[in-house]
């Protein structure tokens, strides 16, 4: 079985292997700058995982899942412009660097390059591995639009902020492993469940993801708590909190999330303490642990030895915080 | 045969029967607003008359040549926001009437919409359209940054000039004629005549384009005359003046590209001045002929009978101008 920085080194070498035509060099200076700023390359490697389930030959799966980690990038490209931010894994974003118009049409192409790649999966699973991927590329839009949608929207339900990052970040994560156990020879029946099985762990890794940038270990994650209620974020916790609220907390609540505070630790505090009253920090962690306990019954139901399965199972849990 | 009218007909219900997700209503209206304002279908009509030369039966490749079309549709939403373009077909463009960020996320659902149509292709040929359909949408974005690029160029080549609306426009025309082909069950050997016909077709129609502007008659094109030189854009005439030009004439030329004039007609009238000095409007007729003549012969060499190629000829012709 092969281990994450195995995988990880083969993903990071297809990626940094990928060619580029020579004409328009400066359609292409950005996306060998976002594909090659690193991230955990997180989608190829679950992906090559769930591909190792099935097979010890892995090579032919490399380039079509590194498909995916262009896709996403793709996404993060376009979703910095519309989202304004200024700084991605510590460096300007493509729009700031360059300009919105060199971002968004860099981007295009890195969509048309994932797509290359993910063709690149052998004849007879290729449609397979397409469509999979293809379905997933639609629903990120969609997801994308509802969390726009959501900025503008003074109520959110729970359900309807996990029906979001479902479409916005889950699916990819989902179609990652199903195309990964397509692409190693699982049948319909184990792909699918590798499908839920990554859809319900990118569900609890948001969800934990909400959790951790106020209640997380600061030197283990290396944020500063609370940044997402600095910036009026529309997290798991509020839209909980929002739900759970009197009419006065619930006041208090949209007070707080709304403009610019001059006290963000004192901001930070005061929503805390909201929170705290009402039992925010174990509701959002049993729903969590709801996903995951999902998550792993999916893959407990895969017909593969339990043996091979120590590798994928070290992975997701580290993804939710579980190996600390 | 099926004429323009039947496949402009089968295209357009095929479009307008397309289902959309019921999730992020905002997502899909600009789409549905887009696709809904017509245009010529050029794509995949010229498409499903290539899939004609080879076969009777045309329906398995309607709901695939339509990709083309949504393509087609994504590249003009995209490169709007980037070329700031107000109108489109006599209505606001998507980022003016709804703003740049849906305009942004609304082009990229269209890319992974066309994606799923090209994807309806019999499984045997699939991967043959899907490549030739990506390839060609690598190029629409790199002659998309070419075009951008020369936006900023002092001096342009006629030889440049020609790479890039071969990239921006005329590669997409052939990759509808060869996907066309392919699904009408023709051998790469044809497939691939097909390609340089509509290719070749392609660069001659982006040329009597720029001539049209000028030269051609106001009544039939719809157009006031000199919109291009009005606007500083750099097209065939322009960068083959400037090729031509003595020192006075390049300087004079540049003069009057820079900066917004007071007198338009004037400035015109001035620009068509140099052109005649020079012999632009014959050069530029003879270049378009030159593609015409090549579009034509490799038409000539595809192995169907001449009977069968009336209504692509037809169709070519009306491209070119050549009906009236």
């Amino acid at each position: 079985m092969y281990t994450r920085e195995q995988l990880t080194d083969l993903v990071n070498r297809a990626v940094s292997s990928l060619s580029f035509p020579e004409e328009a060099v400066k359609l292409f200076e950005p996306v060998i700058y976002v594909l090659g700023a690193g991230g955990k390359r997180l989608r190829p490697v679950i992906a090559l995982m769930a591909c190792n389930l099935f097979s010890d030959r892995i090579d032919d799966a490399v380039k079509p899942v590194a498909g995916l980690e262009i896709f996403h990038n793709f996404t993060l490209v376009h979703d910095d412009i519309m989202d304004q931010a200024n700084v991605r894994r510590n460096s300007p974003t493509v729009h700031k660097k360059w300009s919105p118009n060199q971002a968004i049409l860099s981007g295009d192409v890195m969509a048309f390059m994932a797509n290359e790649c993910l063709l690149e999966a052998p004849a007879p699973i290729a449609a397979d591995v397409f469509r999979t991927f293809n379905k997933a590329a639609v629903e990120v839009c969609i997801g994308q639009q509802l969390d726009m949608d959501f900025e503008r929207s003074l109520v959110i339900s729970g359900e309807d902020y996990l029906r979001m990052i479902e479409l916005k970040t889950a699916v990819l994560l989902g179609a990652s492993c199903r195309i990964g156990a397509i692409l190693g020879g699982a049948d319909k029946k184990n792909a699918d469940l590798l499908y839920e099985f990554g859809r319900n762990l990118g569900i609890a890794f948001q969800i934990q993801d909400d959790l951790l940038d106020l209640y997380g270990d600061e030197k283990l994650f290396g944020k500063a708590h609370g940044g997402d209620i600095v910036s009026n974020k529309k997290t798991f916790l509020y839209v909980k909190a929002l739900e759970l609220a009197s009419g006065t907390q619930s006041r208090r609540l949209q007070e707080l999330f709304s403009g610019v505070e001059s006290d963000p630790a004192g901001k930070v505090k005061a929503v805390k303490e909201l929170f705290d009253q009402m039992g925010i920090r174990q509701l959002t962690l049993e729903a969590a642990n709801h996903y995951i306990s999902s998550s792993f019954s999916f893959l407990d139901r895969v017909g593969v030895r339990k043996d091979r399965m120590e590798e994928l199972i070290r992975f997701a849990e580290s993804l939710i915080g579980r190996e600390h």
